[in-house]
Formats: C-alpha cells, sequence, structure tokens
C-alpha cells in the first residue's frame, strides 16, 4: 500500500484541502502540502467533495436476498407475518449466508460505506448459519469494510427456548454484541427479557443494542425498564436503542422524562427515518438536546420488502424527507449522524476526518456537502485504510 | 423522424414484446414482429424494462434555482415564511424564468418524462413573468415534453388586490387550468375564495387543480365545499386536490363521506408522499375505492427547499416509503399512478402503451418493473413522439 497525497478536495468541516495519507493514517491536512518524494501517489481530487467513510450503525446483511433473482414480495402486514415469512423462505431457498452477506458487503462498498453494525438473526431453525456466514464475510473483507456484529433474536428468545444458549454460543464465537427485541410484544415478558439480554452483557462484556418497534406508552415502558438496567448494571455509553417508534408517540412531558433518563444512562437512539406513517423519533429535537443518534440502512432487498438500498447517502435523504430537514444545517446535522455520530456510537476510535486517524475516505462530484444527499452521484473514489477499494477514476 | 421497430423489452403489462412504431404512433406490440423494410430503425431492447413516459401531474417548475449555484436554505418553518421568502428571493436574484424552466424541463425529459403539469406563480410582484417564461419553455419544447400549464396564486388571490386580473390574463394567454390555494388558511375566506375559483373555470372553460395543505376537518371542509361546486357547476372529472393532507387526519366516517364525494364528483387527488411526519392521503385506499390518484415532485430545489428530484421513479419509491408499501402489488400501484393514472388525470388521450397511442416510452436496464423503482437506473432511452430525445446506447 502506497502512500499518497490526495490534492484539492473539499472535505467536510474543513473546506478545500491537500489530505496527506501515510501507513493507512491520515498524516496531514492542510492548504497546498508540498509534494513529498519517494513511493507516493498523488491523486487530484479537482475540488471534488470528500467525506469520511459513511457509517451504517442498523443493518441486516444476514437477510438480504440480492443476487437471488427479484424476490416477488407478498407478506402479510403484521410483525409476526413478516417474521414467520422470513423463516419460512430462508429454509426453502437454502440461503448461504456468507454468499448474501458479502453481496450486500460488495455493494456496500460500492456507495462508500466503511463501517457497519450489522445484527445476525439467531434462531433455533437456522441455528447460527447466519452469524457464522456473516463472521466469514468480516474476516475476509477486513481491509476493505468494518463489521460489527450483534447476536439478534427475530423470532423470539425466551418465547423460543435453545435460542439463549445459541446467542451465548455466537458471543463466544465472536459476535461483537447482544440484541434484544420488543420485549413485551414478542417476548410477552418485558422484565425477564431485559434481565436475560443485560445478564449476557455483563457476563460477556458487550455492549446492547435493542430493535424497540412497541408503540406509545408501551414502547415507553421499554425505554425505563433498559434506563433502569444500563444505570443498575454501570452500562452508560454501551447500549443504543434502535427504532423507537415511541418516541414520537407520547406526550410532551413524557418525551422529556425519556430524554433526562436518555442522557443520564448515555443510550444512543438508532434511528432510520422508518417507512410508513407511524410515529418517528424527533431526531432534531433528540440530537440538540444532546443524545447520541445514529441511523442505518436496517434490511436490504429482503422478505421484509425491497424498499431499502446499501447507500447512506440515500439513507441520509430519507432521514431527512422523514423529518422534513429542508435546512441546510438541518442535512448537515444528517451528514454528522451518516458519519461521524454513528461511529462514535459504534466506538470506532480511529474514525474522524483528523491527523492521526484511519483514512477512510469517500470522493463524490458535487457543490456541497448537501447537495450530495440529495443528487447520491455515483462514488468517485472510496479509502479504507489508506487503500483504495473504489476507483471510478 | 424515422419509423422504428424495437426488439426484445419488457414491457410493463405486456411481458416481452416488440413494440413497431409508425409517424410516431404505436403501431404494433407482439411478440417476434417481423422485420419490415424500408427506412425503419431497429433498436435492440436486449429485455430492458419498457414504461410509457413518466408523468408528472404536480410541478413548479418556475420555482427552481437549478444551476443557480447552491442555494443555502435557511427559510423558517412556516407555510407564510416559505411564500414570503421565496418572494423576496426572486426579486434579489431576479430569476429568468424561461431559463430555470428550460433547465428543470431538460432534467426532466432526461430521467423519462414525457408529460408535465406545472404550477407557475401568478402574483402582483412578479406580475405573468414566470407564466411567460414557462410557456415559451412550453413551445420550444413541444417536441420533447409535453406541458400543461395551471395559473396559480401562490401568494394568495383575493388577499392580493389584482391577483385575479393577472390569472385571467393568463388563462386568455395560454394557461391551460386555473389552480386554488388553501381557501382558508391564506385568502382567510373559503366561500369566496373557491367561488372565484370556480367563476374563472367557466369563463375559460377549464379544469380546476387546488393545493390544499389545510389540516383536519378544516381542510375536510374545504374538500366538501370544493366537491359542492364541482357539482353546481357540472365539473365533474375537471378538478383536482393536490395534496389534500387532510384525508389522513379526520376519522374514519368522516373520511368514507370524503371518499364518496370525490367519488360522486370525479374528483383526483394528487399526493406526492410528502417530507415530515404529518397526516397523508390514504393512498391505497382511495386507489381501491376508485378515486382518481396523481402524483409528481412539487418543487425541485427551490426557495422551499432542496429534497426533490425531477426523476419520477424517485417519486415512486418515495410515495411507496411514505405509503409504506412494500409488496409488489402494493408498488405497481405506485407504477400506475406515476404513469397512466396521472396521464388519464391530465386527460391526455394519446397517452398508454396501446397500439394508436403516441409512442411515448422509457427504456431502463433491470429486472422487473418494481426493481426499477428501488434501483432507479440511468434512462437507457427516451422516446417522445417516436423521436429519439435521450439515448444512452
Amino acid at each position: 500500500m502506497k502512500d499518497m497525497t490526495i490534492k484539492n478536495v473539499n472535505a467536510l468541516y474543513h473546506g478545500f484541502v491537500d489530505i496527506r495519507i501515510r501507513d493507512g493514517l491520515i498524516d496531514e491536512i492542510g492548504q497546498s502540502l508540498s509534494d513529498v518524494t519517494g513511493d507516493t501517489e498523488v491523486i487530484d481530487g479537482s475540488g471534488r467533495l470528500l467525506f469520511p467513510g459513511f457509517v451504517d450503525a442498523h443493518a441486516h446483511m444476514d437477510k438480504s436476498l440480492l443476487g437471488l433473482g427479484w424476490n416477488r414480495n407478498e407478506v402479510g402486514p403484521s410483525l409476526q407475518e413478516k417474521i414467520d415469512n422470513e423463516r419460512r423462505m430462508r429454509v426453502e431457498r437454502n440461503i448461504d449466508f456468507h454468499q448474501q452477506t458479502t453481496r450486500v458487503a460488495e455493494r456496500y462498498i460500492n456507495y462508500g460505506t466503511t463501517h457497519i453494525r450489522s445484527f445476525v438473526d439467531i434462531d433455533t431453525d437456522i441455528g447460527l448459519s447466519a452469524f457464522e456466514g456473516l463472521a466469514k464475510t468480516r474476516e475476509d473483507l477486513r481491509d476493505d469494510v468494518m463489521i460489527q456484529i450483534v447476536a439478534f433474536p427475530q423470532s423470539g428468545m425466551l418465547a423460543r427456548p435453545g435460542t439463549v444458549e445459541l446467542m451465548e454460543s455466537a458471543l463466544q464465537n465472536g459476535a461483537d454484541l447482544v440484541g434484544g427485541l420488543d420485549p413485551s410484544t414478542i417476548d410477552r415478558d418485558p422484565a425477564a427479557h431485559l434481565n436475560e439480554i443485560f445478564r449476557m452483557a455483563e457476563k460477556y462484556d458487550v455492549d446492547v443494542d435493542i430493535h424497540l418497534h412497541e408503540p406509545g406508552e408501551l414502547g415507553a415502558f421499554s425505554v425505563e425498564l433498559i434506563a433502569e438496567r444500563t444505570r443498575a448494571l454501570g452500562w452508560q455509553g454501551r447500549v443504543t436503542i434502535s427504532h423507537a417508534f415511541c418516541l414520537g408517540g407520547i406526550d410532551e412531558a413524557h418525551l422529556q422524562r425519556l430524554i433526562d433518563l436518555l442522557l443520564e444512562n448515555d443510550i444512543a437512539i438508532m434511528s432510520h427515518g422508518p417507512s410508513g406513517t407511524g410515529t418517528i423519533p424527533p431526531v432534531e429535537r433528540l440530537y440538540k438536546a444532546g443524545v447520541r443518534m445514529c441511523t442505518g440502512n436496517d434490511g436490504i432487498r429482503d422478505a421484509w420488502g425491497p424498499l431499502n438500498m446499501p447507500d447512506m447517502l440515500l439513507r441520509a435523504f430519507i432521514l431527512a424527507y422523514r423529518n422534513n430537514f429542508r435546512r441546510d444545517d438541518q442535512i448537515e446535522m444528517v451528514l454528522d449522524i451518516v458519519t461521524n455520530a454513528s461511529a462514535r456510537m459504534m466506538k470506532v476510535d480511529a474514525y474522524g476526518l483528523e491527523v492521526g486517524k484511519s483514512a477512510d475516505l469517500v470522493l463524490i462530484d458535487g457543490e456541497t456537502h448537501v447537495e450530495a444527499v440529495i443528487e447520491r452521484p455515483p462514488r468517485w473514489m472510496v479509502i479504507k485504510g489508506g487503500k483504495i477499494v473504489v476507483d471510478n477514476r
């Protein structure tokens, strides 16, 4: 891997600069950097936009049906129908999770994604096969994209005996986090579900990421239960609540109490700007209150539906659209969420457009960084750890 | 203009066929059409997707700031702030409406749009200049895209004396429709506003298209007033209500009464799947009840915000996303709305993938028509009236 100097780029938060990369790290950021001699590649950015690598903080790479021919989706509307339909389809179609997660990862990389937190389904039908497939992909592609894996009981945990043992096995074999799911509406026993999740978090010293689709006051109750356990275990800064639709469906006073709880326990919120007309978390309010926000693409072309794509600029657009962010400062907030904020949530210390950080960079044609969210041009170049992984020169 | 035969395309509602075009019209659709001699161009579709031309039934081409450098948007949240901000900016920036509408039209054409209904703002500051600019663009590009023009009192009508006279002048000089706007919340006199709109409709024998952002019961009252005037004037089939957010914000019994009113008076509803978390019309329910539905991109990169693009496949995606349409049959409904349904609403008799209709066609790479809504590839070829207007062979 050669060192390189990228000349004349419009870098997020820096303006027009040159960037020097040495040993895979950002070595210098400045205007009109002098040429260095030796084995250094010089890239003329021609004033293109430069972003830090895009971060997907909530993916389901194992679910994707990409590359298997168009899946005609006829699934019913309820969450349980979608879960059952997917479990059935996986058996019928004999899904190869290593192949599928590789396909998804390659498209993610082409869109400039350098870091992904992906859930993997663990249940008593497929066992650990989704985890093992994604773990192999994570290893194969470790120089091209960083993947965090969450052991996730999509089909229920307490309600499906044997699942906890499988999750523990995943955590013993390289899963990075433990994931929970709708403690009331799926497992029907919120306290017991969360006790089990936090028991595993402590035992394996891992962070927690909980899917919470539960609406209104029921979901708000789950947020409180999660916050109580976060405090009890001293797990502040180590818990994310994903979706959290309930934060858009409760009254003002209750919302403020929950925001205080989230802040006290440094719990992050993931919102992907969901489809439909249900309630959604008030992203700008949470962000401005100091709640750590992150986002992701959720499932890509899977049994749940075809709507999502592995492009974090499209996700930024969707998050802006769903929240009616029309001002540039609001869309810049979304750009922070698809880059730095999501990376901080994932605790990627080496991340960022700063000297000493990993050279994870995306170059794109365009006039302003906000315009890139609207126009979403093909990525001109993607660099991961100083290595060019996408090159459309 | 040569006649042509397009071989081997996957045509919407037809499957894999050949299409023969003669004198700008679709002359034959069938499998393995025999070759004809003479001056005929043969195009190998290679199994690509073929759609009828995309239809934008609700645009604001005169508002766009495309090509003028990125506009940093700092506008406040209220409708009145957006209206005032735009009127001020137009004077400050000395907008050339012919140039701007041409820029927007060219991008529309590149995305395969063959028919557009565009509003033009008419007010006592800019007078008829937006109308005149778009009318010239309509004439310049008449072989490439069909444009309908709605005379639209964006800044208020009764509340801004002199506006009605300007609107009548536009209608005398080639505006195709008369447009209204929030009869209660802008003009503060719903009966008088609508009486004036329908008076002009009758006087100039034109159809009506009314922006209705008014929420809940207030908007529902406006729907009733519009339906009463539609019936009184015998204007059934000639009235569209655009946005109609209120249809998502009233109780079930009232919604059913309004649906009955819409059906009795054959009033169409335009929904573009708006940004934000407000109520939206229940598109699938209205469509299945038989209400004529249409959609459009609204404003493109203008003083109201940057979020929209002139791509009806992106609009189809947004409409699907906002309505949580995940099944293929639902996304196929959206494809009907961005093509045939919107064209019927605009009364484009020559439209459609049928023998005898104008050869307005879009060819796109892809496996299924629904996939094109998700992947939105560049348009491979666009044909308008038998003329190739976009050629990416």
